[in-house]
This record gives structure tokens, sequence and C-alpha cells, in this order.
């Protein structure tokens, strides 16, 4: 008798001398270790509980929603009846950290209705996974319930301690914030607020932004987020300090409401990833499996490659995106520089910012639409001659769509932008979305924007467009949908090292983001910097890692397309700079070696075409020794290994270029201790 | 490495000068028995074969569509790329043949385009289950491909031997044919026309109707069919008798084409179960595989059931449809008789046919639009009364719409009939469609009718009505998506005993239809009549089987409607009907116990409340002794069970009412030994 036909439905008579009655059902995961319990209490308020073997991370835990000229959905609610549902699928990811992921859940759907008027109908399904756990709500088109506007969704997670917790304000606008690690009741989104270095923020009370992930005190990992939302509007959890209760707060608009859609619709998954280690949160592909299979078909036009860009020099003052002033970095030279270097090194592609006419005036005011087009380079820009000149070099060129956040103007002119794109058969656009939202009274996290960046990954896939969105609306798992959706931004990446305020991204913000954002999806966080103090451009900022640490992040941070990011220059006949020639971007398996949230990880994957293996370790601001077997390489085979460390003297800070190169026959058997600096690192290619 | 990493890609090598190469892509099912594999030939034309244990049992088959007013796909094609995917679920029926239903396969989806103008694109989708393979189309949004009039879709399965087949006509109009069994190259759709009991019936060309089954030389079972039809044709398979080629021949109108549509669109699953014997045949749930999961929700208010009905007593002349002329059988009174009756019996509902005006004129006239409505009684029949006299006496009413294929007219008043059925709580309809479709030019098994069947459903959902459709488009596995699809007839049922010309339905014809069309769900033969010679009311009919085989027809034809078709004074004090009062129609277990195609076949059912057993067998002309072993039964368990069988002189057409009744004691050891008549049966009850 598998477990999904052990689902039992308990009747628990209640004390006093109440009639009714509690109704409990409850689902366990494929291993039976995580069980989830839905109910309705005597007053029929729809709740739930989950347990992991045998002990509750998450308590009584109430359900519903508040309605725009509609009563709200919360209790007088009946169990209509439910079904169940055992899956278990192998998929292939076209590219990624993996090729094959498995995807194994027991499912439970309760069909509820109210009892009395005006007696609607909706269900809840859960999907319990041995990784975690996701549930949505469903409302089937009904009568007297065909347009419906939510002014709030009220799901409750109760947390059953005061964990310790990785978080950033909940951000209607942005995610750029540095991850705070506090307990739970120490949330202070409304604190945080005050170091604002950022185009656009908005963070109107005490909650987070997803994914938020907390440490229990006897060990349990657990990451909250969501799966596939589409029109709807993103979420955030409020935070309440005393009950230590999380409750969806949505973003929404100036115009008081958070989502606008009809029967019938689906919410986004609610998630919960739980591990018993941290790495158990990297391996998870729950996001992933809950949402839809390919729907766009072929997607073979994307290959996963490296890239450099005329990008990183003007973050440094180098140069500049506007062409007035004379500093332009955007020519038709300077491209070309770079394509001969890329071409010199194997990497397959250039982005070149600052190349459409507009950026003299394109933020900051609120006068931004029309400032754009994307098919008008500068005087001294000659697209078609520099993707040509790419062509014949073997170096694609990457797209370049600052929208500014006139969200109305790029979508004017989208088809147009990819008609171009595809007239020179260009397969791949970053897309930003700097400042604030035209039209006003919409965020970048709400359902309006939402439905705007499903729509460009939609058009993109006609033309054969891969994207890279930065300042996006954290992703949802949409690759597996979408494989054109290839990487986004939504933390604070590399540049804030170029010209922040506040001194950057310290070493710990690379050992927090692979275990929080990161489990969202591929992120484009332009790793690589050599010339660490960024001398001689800016003398009050500095990159917060040693150059081996830099190495590392290309197998730390996963994303199809990885940033070469510093300038041709620094990497000339830097004998270092051969890892970023040798490493993989498109990943056969990922082995997760070790790692502690906040304090150092280690990861080695293998790469898919060559099965060459590649390691990165970093650690945070504290010196470290770990030592990795390297029991994932096939048995009784040598490989020549080459490791890029830390010079024994490096610091972040104090010596961030020191740094040492050895090689060594490795096989299945050999154990390696890598010696980490104070925000240091080390690199490892197995060919 | 599981199975679907094994994919192969094989490259091979062609002789002479061409310099093109076919390239094959092959996937396996889980256990690897079944193969199939994919090419595009040396002029790029998508075919593929199918192999069972290394057998051929499907040739090179080509693959292609016509269209109007654009060029065929046919030649020129590529494979841009593929994809694969290992699925398995186990999912729940809400009433069923069997409760828990596994879905297991490994899926190939293949990428293609036109190398040349106007260079489509669309994906071939190859689904291998353990017990056959799914393939399917789909064409997503593409330019210069937005509205498709497909004139033929040309899919070929290309036989390797010349099988014995068990097929009917390739008719649009009706399914009510006798199977005729003959060698493929046997073949004659055209002189099957010509014993025409029908009110409608059009055979344009030798092709046959599916589900069609076929048995080759070495033994294996073939059945082909086609899953989740929406939005397209039905098919029918034309046949060439030299070639034993079979191809797609989809069902059209008098207006030039097959399926008008819009991109994207994938067309319905093409179909073939693949089984070492008959009971494989039955043991299959691929076609309800391969539609999608439950669409519409709550389905706890239909109640599967028995039913009596003011019905047959129309068809043997004992009463009429319509009130004129003085022998109305829909009177209250009657209806109250019939309540009583059911209510005394445990039988859980009735139906009652010609209770609404309009019989006086409803069949072989062009004129039928407004001839019915669905809501106004004849005056000697008060509907509300006899719902509040079946409620107290805990019998309910199936409502009854005859369309008389005035479908337009059905439509415009499907709210209306649906809304008085909900004021009256009725939650089930049986439909009827008798004589050619209205509008002209249209027929049953087109795209235009299989979207209207489809659109009762939606409609009839909303009102928590579940349906039986009587002269239906072949069921494609719908129920599994809408589960108020209940039943159907969609072949020769009991009623052709009543008053066919041809001398109704041979004994073997139950032993046919268990393998061809009731293949495709769930259909409502009406079994159970006890006065077999139709005494006094049909002197020159009757009904071809034993008593005993009349009983065994429960387990043999599963329906979760099933009715006791005969009168109320057939059954009263008869000492057989206890069967029909004890015999399940809900299961949680079916087991074929054995079978030939067109011999003989013994099933057993378990039900899903009680857990009680039950047997039926029946034999064709030829009588039989059957040797059955309990061992379904729970071990060390013993149970009373009572066997109805013939008697010893009973003879279907000499002395069919000839039976005898006798009571054991088993257990899972017992073996029992079946003595079937000429035409006999035996039903066996193990409580």
């Amino acid at each position: 008798m598998t477990r999904i036909a052990a689902i039992t439905l308990l009747l628990i008579a209640l004390m006093g001398t109440s009639c009714r009655q509690e109704k409990e059902i409850s689902v366990s995961s494929p291993s039976g270790h995580i069980v989830a319990q839905f109910l309705t209490d005597r007053d029929g308020r729809p709740a739930y509980r989950v347990a992991v073997n045998g002990r509750e991370v998450i308590g009584l835990s109430h359900l519903g929603f508040d309605f725009q000229e509609a009563p709200s959905i919360d209790k007088g609610i009946g169990i209509d009846s439910f079904q169940t549902r055992k899956f278990s699928e192998r998929w292939e990811l076209p590219w990624g950290e993996q090729r094959h992921v498995d995807n194994s859940y027991n499912e439970l759907t309760l069909f509820l209705s109210e009892r009395e008027a005006p007696g609607r109908h909706f269900s809840v399904v859960f999907r319990l996974f041995d990784d975690g756990i996701g549930f949505r709500y469903h409302f089937p088109r009904q009568e007297g319930m065909e347009h419906v506007v939510i002014t709030d969704e009220n799901t409750c997670f109760q947390l059953t301690g005061n964990h310790t917790c990785w978080w950033q304000p909940g951000d209607w606008d942005i995610y750029e914030h540095l991850y705070n690690t506090t307990r739970v009741n120490r949330i202070d989104a409304i604190a945080a607020r005050s170091k604002n270095v950022l185009a656009q923020t908005h963070i109107p009370v005490n909650a987070v932004n997803t994914p938020v992930t907390m440490k229990t005190d006897d060990g349990l990992y657990l990451c909250f987020h969501e799966a596939a939302v589409d029109n709807y509007a993103g979420i955030t959890l409020k935070v309440d300090t005393a009950t230590l209760c999380l409750q969806s707060g949505l973003v929404g608009n100036d115009f008081g409401f958070k989502v606008k859609t009809k029967t019938p619709f689906s919410t986004p998954w609610r998630t919960i990833i739980i591990a018993d280690s941290p790495g158990g949160l990297i391996d998870s592909k729950l996001i992933l499996n809950l949402n839809e299979p390919n729907k766009i078909g072929d997607i073979s036009w994307f290959k996963p490659t490296k890239y450099m860009g005329i990008w990183w020099e003007m973050h440094i003052d180098k140069s500049t995106w506007q062409m007035a002033g004379g500093k332009h970095g955007a020519t038709t030279q300077n491209a070309k520089r770079y394509i001969d270097f890329a071409s010199a090194n194997g990497i397959g592609a250039i982005l070149v910012e600052g190349w459409n006419t507009g950026w003299e005036n394109w933020v900051g005011i609120d006068d931004r639409e029309g400032v754009f087009d994307f098919v008008t380079p500068y005087k001294d820009y000659n697209l078609k001659e520099v993707v040509e000149y790419g062509r014949k070099k073997g170096v694609d060129l990457i797209m370049h769509h600052e929208t500014s956040s006139a969200v109305t103007t790029y979508e004017q002119q989208l088809d147009t932008a990819f008609a171009l794109m595809q007239s020179l058969g260009l397969h791949t656009v970053k897309t930003g979305y700097v400042g604030t939202i035209i039209p006003k009274g919409e965020y970048h996290h709400g359902q309006w924007m939402v439905n705007h960046y499903r729509r460009v990954l939609e058009t993109a896939a006609k033309y054969k467009i891969a994207v890279n969105v930065h300042e996006p609306f954290m992703a949802t798992g949409e690759r597996r949908t979408y494989p054109n959706f290839i990487s986004q931004e939504g933390f604070r990446g590399q540049e804030f090292n170029a010209w922040s305020t506040d001194g950057g991204n310290p070493p710990s913000h690379h050992t927090i983001i692979p275990f929080t954002c990161l489990l969202a999806g591929p992120m484009d966080y332009t790793p690589g910097i050599f010339n660490i103090k960024l001398k001689p451009y800016k003398p009050n900022n500095q990159v917060n890692t040693t150059l081996a640490h830099q190495l590392a992040l290309y197998l730390i941070i996963y994303s199809p397309v990885q940033m070469a990011a510093d300038l041709p220059e620094h990497y000339q006949n830097h004998p270092a700079f051969q890892f970023i020639r040798d490493v993989g971007v498109n990943w056969e398996k990922t082995k997760v070696l070790n790692g502690e949230i906040g304090e150092y990880l280690t990861i080695a994957r293998q790469e898919r075409e060559t099965g060459n293996w590649f390691v990165g370790a970093v650690t945070n601001e504290n010196p470290r020794t770990l030592t990795i077997r390297l029991d994932f390489l096939e048995p009784n085979k040598t490989y020549n290994a080459t490791l890029y460390m830390d010079g024994k003297d490096a610091h972040w800070d104090k010596n961030p270029t020191s740094y040492r190169i050895e090689h060594q026959v490795v096989n299945s058997n050999t154990e390696l201790t890598l010696t980490l600096a104070a925000g240091g690192g080390a690199a490892i290619s197995i060919l």
C-alpha cells in the first residue's frame, strides 16, 4: 500500500457543547518524513500544519482572502471532497546547473465551499516533496464570482521557534539590499530602510522579501518563497515579532488593491524548502518542479556562454554610458577591442551598454517616457559593423535594453526592438528597469509589472531571444516554462563595489546569497574583478574579496551567462585568467561539498560537454581551512587539477591580489586541504 | 543510468551519392520492451517505427498534413532539437472500474521545422508506456500560420502483418454497427454499409472506426484509437488492403475541410494499446492517462448507481414515448410505480423518457429545430411531483434530453434546461442525438459536434450535472478531465434486440465489445433483460443470450450508471433478481480472469465501499467450461458465494431462461468450474 493510499481522514470529536467537528486530512511526502495536515476548525476556518519527522515546523496556520466589494473568505468553509495523486517525473533542463531534475510528490486537493451565502467554492492543492512543500489556491469559474479584486491574501506560516533568519526588507521595488542576520523576533524592515543607496525603494510595513531563509535551533533549514507567479502580485511576508507568525503581504500599488483577476484562476504556489543541511537548500529543485514544462519549444538557439562587456569601465568612471562629455564607452573601436580579446580567450559574447541614444538624460527624472528607443545607436557606434566583426571572430553581441522603467515606452517598442535583433541574428538581451515605475503608482514587484515581465518573455520567445533581466521581479521558477528566461539581477551585484557609499558588498554577502535569493534562479552577479582596489579609477571603493575568491564565484553563483567583468587590460597576461578561460557555464551535475550560511561554501560542478569538473570555495571575513574529498570523480581515473588559491599573506582588504597557482594530479580518493584567507577563496579546475 | 537517459541518437551514413543523412532518435517504454524510433528520411519526411521485444509491429510510417491555401507538411523537415522526460504518477479515479491509476511513461519531444519556405515549425511528442504508445503533433503560435484549415492529417500506421481484425465501418455518424471479424486485407467497410437499420449513417470510404483491435499471428494484441480529442475532428483509419497501411482519415463535413483551428494547437493523441493477452487491453489505462487531470473539481455530487427506467417498455411497444395514442409510458402514476419498485429493491434512480412534449413528431423529418424543449412536461406527467415522490423514497430521477440532433436548438436551451434540473436538485442527464445532424452537412463525429459535446460537458459541470450521452462522439478518455462525463452509448446496445430487423445482437457481440469500443470508456448497454423472448410484446424479436449471461453483463460491461433494463413485473419475485440487487457499480479493483476476443470473457470486480467481489463470465454461441481461481480474495478469509448459472438445458435460443442458483463457501484457494451454455454465462456474488 503506497503512502498516498495511506492518507488518513481523522474525525476528532470536540469537547464542549459544539456540535460541529474538526476534520483533519493529512498527506505525506514520498519518503514520509514531511507531513502536512489540512483542517477546518470549529468555525470552518481553513488551516494547515506541517511536521518534519514528527516535529511540528509550521504550527496551526489559517488561510483566507479579503476582497473588494465581496465578503472575506475566512470561516464557514466546508470540505466537499478531496482527491489524491502520487507523482514522479524526471525531466531535462535544456541548460542549467544540472541536466536531469527529479520531481516526485504526493498531492492532496481539497475541494472547499462556503456553507452559507455567497457559497463560493475553491480548492487548496498541497504538494509534498521530500525537500519541502508547495500549496496554492484555485478558484473555478462560478456564478457571482466572475471578476475578482483581491485586497489581501491571508496565508499564514506560524513558526514554531524564534529561528535565526537571513532576511532583507520587504521592498516592493528592489531586491538590492544586503541581507540581515537576526532572530525572527528582531526583524525590523523599517530600520533597514535607512541605509538607502538605491534608485528606487518602497518598504511600507515590517515585512521581508522572499526567498527568506531560516535555521531552527535543532538544525533544520527552511526557505520560504513562491513558484509560478503569473497574473498575480509578488509576495512579501509580514512579520509579527511577538507571535512569530508570518503572513502573506502581497505587493500592491497606489490604487488600493493587490490583484485584479477573473475566475478561473490559481494563485502562485506558496513554497517552503525544508532541508537538514544548508547544501540541501541548494540541491532543492522544488520551485522549478512547481512550474509547468517548457511552453516555448526548441531553445537550441540559446547557448550558455561566458561574456565580457563595455560595462565595468563605466561603473568605475573610466568611461560613460552617455556620449556627451567625450568619455563614451560604447564606441565601435572599443567594442572591437573587447571582441578581439574575447575571441583570443574563448569568451563567447560581449555586452555593450550605452550604445543607444538617450543616456544623457535617463534617470532621476519623472519625464522618462520616450527617452530611449532600442534601435538608434550613438553616432560613434556602428551596431551592424560590430555585430559582423564579432561574427567573423566567433563572438556574439548581447543586446542591451535599459528601459529606465518607462515601461509603456518599452512595450510600445518591444516588437521593433526585437525585430532589429532578429535581423542581426542576435539571440540574447540584457534588460534594465532602473528607477521608479512609470506609470506612477505601480511597483516592480506588483501584478502590473509581473505581467509586463511575462509579456516580454513571451514576445522574446517568438523572436528566439533569451532575456537577462536586471531590476527584475524575483524569479519563481519560470525558466522551466520559459527557458529563454536565462538570468536576472534581483540582488546586490558586483556593481555596488564600484560606487556604493556604504562600503560595497562584504565577503559574507557571497556566503548568504547562495542560500537565499539564488534559490529563486540563476543570477548575473558579474564576477571576476582582478583589479580589486579599482586603481586608479576609484580610490574610495574596492571589491571586498581576494582574487581567488573572485574566481570561486564562477562556481558559487550559477548563471548560464557568466560575465568576466573586469577590463581586458586587467586580464591581459594574468596567469589567474586561465581559470576564467577554462571554467564551464553549462553543467551536467552540481555537488555542494560543504557550507554554513554566512560563513563559507564549497561547490563542485561538472561541465556538460567535456565532463570537466570545477570547484569553488569561498569564506566570509574569517580565514578558514576546508578539507574536501574528490569522490565525485570517476573511480580509477587520474585528472590534472589546477588550484588557484589565496597567497599565504592574502587578505580581502590588506592584500587581496595575493594568490598562488598549484598543479596536482588527482583521483577520486584525493583529499585537498584548502586554506582560505579572510574574505578569501579557492578555485580548482580538474581536466 | 535510467532508460530515458539512454535515449540514443544514431547517425546512419547512407549509401550512394546523397550527401544527406538519416537521423534516428529512439525512446523506449519504462520497462524497455516497447521502442519507438523517430526519423526524417533523406527527403526530410518525418516518420516513425515501433518495435516490441525487438520485433517491428509498426513499420516505417510517415507523418504529415494537407492544408487549405497552404503547402502540405510532408518533406524538407529538419530536427532542430529534442527533449526527453521520464514521468510517473499514481492518480485516483473519483469513480470508476478501479480506484488508482498508474501513469508511467518516457517522453520524447522532437522540435521540427521546414528547412525551406514557409519554414513552419512544429513538434511531435511520443509517450512510451509499457502498455502502448501515444503521440501527437503540436503547432506553436507562429507568423504566417495563425489560422489553419486542415484538409487531411496523414498519419500512417504501417502494419507488419495481415492481422486478424475486429472492426466496424468508418462511419462519420454512428457507431451502432456489429463488429466484423476478418483479416485486415478483407476489410470492406463499403459492403458493411448495406445492412443498415440505423437512423443515420455515413461511410464515405473503406475505413474503420476506432477503437479497432487486432491480433497478430504471433499472439500480440493491438488496439488503435485516439485520446483527448478537443476542438478537432474524430479519426477513422483508412485501410489499404494491399499494403496493409492504415492512414488517418479525419471525419469531415460537406464543406470541404476537416479541422479549422488557430495556432497554438495540439492534435489529439494517436494511440496504440499493445498487450500480450486480450485481458491486457482491458487492463490498459493508456487513453485515460493521455488526458489532463480533473478540471471541474469536486464531483462528490455524482454517485454511481443502478437505475431502472420507463424505457424498455417503449422499445417493446408496451407503451409509447409520445402521449398521443393513449399508450403514454411517462405518466406520473407509472413513474411512481417504478420508484416504488426501485426503492423496495435498493435501486438508486429511475430514468423517464418521453416526459416532455414533442415526441409526436421528432424523428425522420428535416424540420426538427424547436420540436423539443427540455422543460415542458406532457399533461399527464407531473415532473415536480415525481421528483419529490422519488426523494421521499430515496430514488433520484435521471433527466432525459433527446435532442433529435437539432443541435442548435439544444444549445439555445441548454442553460434553461440545466437550470430546471438544478432547481429540482437533479444531477444526472441522459442526452440523445438520434437522426442526422442539423445544421445539414455536419456529422456526429466531426469537429463541429466534438465541440458541441464538449460545450455540453462544460456547461453541465457548472450546474453540477453528470452526462450520459447517447449517439455520442466516441469517448477518448475525457472522463479524467471531466468526471461528469459518466457514460455513453457509442455502440450497438440492448435496444437492438427489441426491434432490429437483422436479428439483434448475437451472443458473440458481448465477447467483442469489451475488447474494442469499451476500451474507449464506460458505456450504457442497459443489461438485465429477464423476459428474454419479449413475450407477449415482440413475437419476432428476442434477446440472444441466456438469463445468466444477462446477469454477467453487469461485470463484463463497465458503467457507473448501470440499468436494470427490464420491467418491474418481470423482476418481481424473480430469485435471480437478487444478483442485480447485490451487484456493485463502483469498483476498487478489476481483474480479467480469462478471455479470447469473440469467444468468451470472465471479469472479477471488487466494490469500493463494501469490499465485496463480483464475477461475470460470458461465452459466444459456443457452450464452454471455464475454470477460475478466486486467488484475488483475501487469504485466510472465507466468503459466501452465490452462483447464478445456466441451467443444464439452457441455450440462448432454445431455452434461454433456464438457470440455477448455488450457494458455496469459498476462499482464496477455491477453484470454480463454470459451465456456460451456448450464448450463456455465469454471475457470482462473493460477500
